[in-house]
């Protein structure tokens, strides 16, 4: 055990997994559903781990079938799993000994892939203020407008307020509705609050606070920074243009709105949907060309060290650089007058790619695993998992517990990530002390 | 034009497209179709297209709708595509002044990825003798049985063997049968010296020129042999034991065979369509769960500088090599005890991404083009027009003029390569006299 945790790369897959199996245990007692009944263990295996990687993909009716108890400590698993494990673990130290040791220090800067904006203490708290006072600000408006403009009783309108609040900012992607928030996407007064904060909360605090701190400089942002907050502006600009156009005439989702309307709940729907994983418009009566779309937004996903999943949106928009430098013959990758270093690259295509391979085996498996599925929803189904995006077509609902199991571990490995994981199976600690001779054999 | 030419890396693409469009005016005659009727040019050129890169798509019924002018003109393209346009074209300019000069010597090598064989005439002089060995003994074998098993007359024996041998051998998919090489899917005469010279021509010289000179002494094999070589047979392999387990029960394709038959078929199929495109199983009857599989062998393809396409065996290999180091905390990227250069792994690395963009582009665009066809169709047919393996689920037969033009478009990268066609538009002669700071995102 001691061996085992020596290596810090091994820490955060086994917090993750100790924090999901507490959940499940909880999310199995009777006070946590409606009925007053057993939950099974995969049914409820797969809700604390679909909260913890704050995917937010259910197998069952959420509102209907988990209790007001069962919801809040759905609430709770989101927040845990939003604030990353090691924040919280660290935040909790802090309050013991107000006293980090280097190695705590070293875990939570992995955690957060912080880069050298300060001490971590004052780190944390940062973290904590932010989130807290967003997800607060989002509650009161969100539930200002149901009391006032939905007729809710005030403490009601508070607890969806404030359960919203929490999975938009988390990009938990849970709702209190069976149809999802699609009542909702058309009034501005929910529905962007919400979204404003599963974007920001998908940004990611190293980019956001880099952000925040030189906003009149963008031009001497890190070229991580760079990467988030303009590639981010990218896919929700196109991600909107595109489904606003795939879906114009479609009667089944906004034909049948005005234009206000089309705008309204086309942008709800790429806010909330592409690493928030809310359901807003009915995922399956989108248009055939939105799926592919959607798949690939859920596979970029969102900011590194963020609540969003996927391969993240750095790792995406450097990828671009390293095809546009290959492209133009040039030794170096450049990014705005930085030289990008041949091993975030390598990290980059390794992500990328052992994603990809995941998202396949995964689609492959769960086709198998589940009668008369075809592949384009496995796909859907498994990309949105594994990105912890948590969108459905419907799959999700009808699995066996094979499936289900199946999905659980992609939540877990999209959450914990698949080169970290990998890293701490296959992490080599013996170094070599020799180096072979170089080949450059001829590929492609 | 003259400065259009200077560069090599242009030449590739232009003269692939050069003897498209003679196909495609030739195509368009009257005498190429058993109607005697003008083919559009949509057709044409698909069909052309489909033929010099060796994909083997059709839009219509081969045997019944192209007279035999007409297919003697495919044959002859495929022929022509396969053994790649610059080398005929050296081959002639070498039978004209049996003298290269060094620029045709170097265009010659970076076509067939030839690296230090020798002489570039004698390697020319093998590679054709090569190809019309293994198609005569092709030939005569089919040939043979179709006269002596089947009761073809001579003469229609030795055309259908002609035609199929050039084919399998090319990997060119085009076949004189409607429900294609069904038939003949249990009868090894037929089945395996077909089978066995599209696994050949799918290798590429480079790899079995090294592999037949060094064949005892595998060790010593250039990375990219051994990438290519034990990279296929996996690859058969592991597609083989998978079709198998898929199909067995499948009453729509293999599951009312004997096992003999489930494992010859299945055999077929793999060797046949992994590269080859020809429809052995009916392609849409296959279980759900082998379309993934066929997706994902399409996407990889043969060998380099071969008749087979997509991303290459040996990139798909060097990339989980790359992915290994990565996992395990290497700096270095070995295979076989050599490191591989990083120009290497960054070329791997944009061949599978420029492909794995355009597959994802090509599919939505046809999804657009094409009224009521399901994603997982789309991405099918993409792959295999991309891939050059010419594998269809019937959306070609259906397409609209843009559609078709979509597929061409496809099947014409594929074969030209994203990444040549890539830097032929974007290569930028000028060098950068400086570098940049260098600095190291975290990403992923
Ligand atoms: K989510
Ligand atoms: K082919």
């Amino acid at each position: 055990m001691r061996r085992l945790l020596r290596n810090p790369v091994r820490l955060v897959p086994i917090g993750f997994l100790v924090v999901i199996l507490l959940g499940t245990a909880l999310l199995t007692l009777r006070f946590a559903t409606v009925q007053y009944e057993r939950t099974s263990f995969a049914t409820a295996l797969f809700t604390a781990t679909s909260a913890v990687s704050v995917t937010g993909m259910a197998v069952n009716d959420t509102p209907n079938y988990w209790s007001g108890p069962g919801l809040v400590l759905i609430t709770v698993l989101t927040q845990v799993g939003g604030l990353g494990i090691l924040t919280g673990a660290a935040l909790v130290v802090l309050a013991v000994s107000s006293r980090l040791g280097l190695r705590n220090r070293l875990l939570v800067q992995a955690e957060t892939a912080e880069y050298g904006i300060g001490d971590v203490r004052w780190l944390l708290v940062r973290i904590a203020a932010t989130v807290f006072a967003c997800e607060a600000v989002m509650m009161v408006i969100v539930a200002g407008r149901l009391w006032l403009g939905y007729d809710y009783a005030l403490g009601e309108a508070v607890w969806s307020g404030t359960f919203h609040a929490v999975q938009a900012f988390n990009n938990g992607g849970f709702n209190l509705y069976t149809d999802g928030l699609l009542a909702f996407s058309r009034d501005p007064w929910v529905s962007m609050p919400l979204s404003l904060g599963a974007i920001v909360g998908g940004l990611g605090f190293p980019a956001l606070f880099e952000a925040a701190r030189r906003w009149r400089q963008p031009g001497r942002w890190a070229v991580a920074t760079k990467l988030t907050i303009w590639g981010s502006a990218v896919l929700l600009g196109v991600g909107f243009v595109a489904l606003l156009t795939a879906e114009w005439t479609n009667v089944g989702t906004i034909g049948q709105y005005d234009v206000r309307g089309k705008v309204l709940a086309s942008f709800t729907q790429i806010a909330l949907s592409r690493t928030g994983g809310f359901a807003v418009l009915p995922t399956g009566s989108l248009s055939e060309e939105s799926y592919p779309l959607l798949i690939v937004l859920m596979f970029i996903g969102g900011g590194s060290a963020s609540t969003a999943g996927g391969i993240k949106v750095s790792t995406f928009f450097l990828l671009g650089f390293v095809l546009w430098a290959e492209m133009r013959g040039e030794p170096d990758v450049t990014v705005g007058r930085r030289r990008v270093a041949t091993a975030s690259q390598r990290h980059a295509i390794t992500v990328a790619l052992l994603s990809l391979a995941l998202v396949v085996a995964g689609t492959t498996a769960l086709i198998v695993l589940t009668e008369g599925v075809p592949f384009n929803r496995a796909l859907f189904e498994t990309t949105s998992a594994f990105s912890t995006t948590g969108l459905s077509v419907g799959v999700a609902q009808s699995l066996s517990d094979g499936g289900q199991y199946l999905l659980t571990a992609l939540m877990y490995i999209g959450r914990v990530g698949p080169l970290t994981l990998g890293s701490a199976i296959a992490l080599n600690t013996r170094r070599r002390r020799y180096r072979y001779p170089e080949e450059q054999p001829i590929v492609g």
